[in-house]
């Protein structure tokens, strides 16, 4: 036996009735859970791979190495839009990704990622955690015995990347831009063309011209993918994206399995990461929002006013249609709702009108 | 040797030669490791104990019973204000608070809790995570023998509770306000004299004259003291506190003598607390808030332009002088004032411009 592992079986608590040093030793070898965890990220991509492999470090560093979580990027074990399915029927024990790219397991899941002109990742957070957002998350995800936990958020995103000026409602007639999920159909409305593709295919499609436009994440993930070669205008802010939740999802199965003090290392995981990436993104934005301007040339620039309020009418459209396509969608839209209708209420009088003092002095 | 120290010197890897089973399994069965934690809070008051509850409840059970902490009010062993001190000596070995309440120890520790017309909470965690502000933060208390984390945030705090409008910087000359750290030295400036005095003592405080205003948290917290029997307006926003980050502290020797598993489940503890206080925050102040409007008739007002010009001035000249004061504190400024540089550039174009987008629609 190994010195680090006995120290480890110590540490475990698993064995407190009797028997020989020896029998200890190989049950805690056997005691050690090895789980997937698939991605729809490329493997190791900035602040969401990276959140990804974080989360699985967790688990493994507060279980003391009796649950062990090894990270797979898009493709590696399956393709990026396939990490429900396979972790719905058991081909890993975890994936990491967003809840909009479900939309055709379910319309609502949408509202659990992000939602054109709602709440921000501060409000998410609310919802989720103290509001019903989880709850409803976790009854929608039950039906594929999945259950999702929050895990990393982007915060406001930018808008995109074009390669003309947008300057009226007009620009975006016509155009085809890569933008999942309600942003799309918001859109779609406004004449353009949505498009889904996994970030892994982004750059290439924009070089190529199979796309006019892109929205991605922000300063931070565009510039690891090189956007800034492929477009010159990058816009603000990301209405359609303004604070979007990453998500865990956890077989249900394997979870249940676990030990209790496991389930609870986690989904608690899960929790820090939620906190943790956004902080990441809010470290290393500022820097790579210079890099683009100052190194790369990118011209940042905000939508127009009118631009902006054409597209919160789409947006409430949208949305309110989505809530009216199954009863489910009317629950969730309905608790967001009123989520929402009191975060604008006490946000008015604390977040916005804190940064206008700052900024305005 | 007494159980306590024997059950620490299990966790130290003390044990690690050989031996009979009856041994371990004896060791094991005894390793109930029982920690207390002391705080500045009034027991389980709302949000800030019921934080510090969560943090003892989180680490009992990620950690299946082997580390139980059990949470002490203020004054039940020791008072708010001596926390630190205990804490530090390891008459217990957590606590819980806000480092601002330590600048009798450290000039410098008030820049770890807020500074005013400084970061917001989602900034505060961008730097502590992911730029210098933990590490210094911990550089600062390893001299008293603490490992300090960030385990709360009440986002952007309140102006306060005032029996007089506050229409310009003159209806601040001669007022007697409870305000702690930096904000009351801008307010002594400012012509006005700040109180500095636990939670559990603003009410009667106010309430009989002792003092003339007072600013405590937001409306989840202040109405939970039932402020608004005392004062009549309540201003906005709280420039003094835009992000209040608040503080575990960890007895360095006890923390250090916990199986690694262990250790990472106390920090990744105060990290979920620090989310999920932000979080409860952010779902319950709205219905607070309501309250106070509809059923308590508070006058809610936002500071004159003006006066949170002056505010900001003085700020800016308090801050720098702080700056001033040691090498420490001079080091904590520079990294704390980059980190918002960057966040206000970065900031601007993202949570402000998004909101600004959302209200105005």
């Amino acid at each position: 036996m190994k010195r680090r592992e006995f120290i480890k079986g110590l540490g475990a608590g698993a064995l407190v009735t009797g028997g020989a040093l020896g029998a200890v030793s190989q049950a805690q070898a056997k005691s050690t859970i090895k789980w997937k965890m698939v991605t729809t990220w490329p493997k190791n991509f900035p602040g969401l791979g990276t959140g990804a492999n974080l989360l699985a470090k967790l688990i493994t560093e507060m279980s003391g190495g009796r649950l062990r979580v090894k990270v797979y990027g898009a493709k590696e074990l399956v393709p990026a839009f396939e990490v429900f399915d396979a972790v719905s029927r058991g081909t890993a024990e975890m994936g990491h990704g967003a809840a909009y790219y479900w939309k055709g397991k379910s319309e609502a899941a949408q509202f659990f990622s992000t939602v054109p002109f709602g709440m921000t990742a501060q409000e998410m957070n609310g919802w989720m955690y103290y509001g019903d957002g989880l709850k409803l998350w976790r009854e929608l995800y039950d039906g594929f015995g999945l259950v999702p936990a929050p895990a990393g958020n982007t915060g406001v995103q930018m808008g995109g990347w074009f390669n003309k000026q947008i300057n009226s409602v007009d620009d975006l007639k016509g155009l085809k831009m890569r933008i999942p999920g309600l942003g799309g159909e918001v859109l779609r409305r406004a004449g353009g063309t949505p498009v889904n593709l996994p970030g892994g295919e982004l750059f290439t499609s924009l070089k190529s011209g199979a796309i006019d436009a892109t929205e991605w994440v922000n300063p931070y993930n565009d510039l690891a993918f090189g956007l800034f070669k492929a477009a010159k205008y990058y816009y603000y802010p990301g209405f359609h994206e303004p604070g979007t939740t990453l998500e865990a999802i956890i077989n249900k199965e394997a979870l249940q399995t676990l030990p209790k003090d496991l389930q609870s290392i986690v989904l608690n995981a899960c929790k820090v990461v939620n906190q943790e990436m956004l902080a990441e993104y809010t470290a290393r934005n500022p820097a790579a929002l210079r890099t683009l301007v100052e190194k790369h040339k990118v011209d940042i620039r905000s939508y127009p006013d009118d631009v902006l309020a054409t597209l919160r009418r789409y947006s409430e459209e949208v949305v309110t249609e989505l809530a009216a396509k199954d009863a489910f969608s009317k629950k969730v839209f309905d608790s967001y709702s009123a989520f929402l209708k009191g975060s604008r209420e006490w946000g008015g009088i604390s977040n916005l009108s804190y940064l206008m003092a700052r900024d305005k002095v």
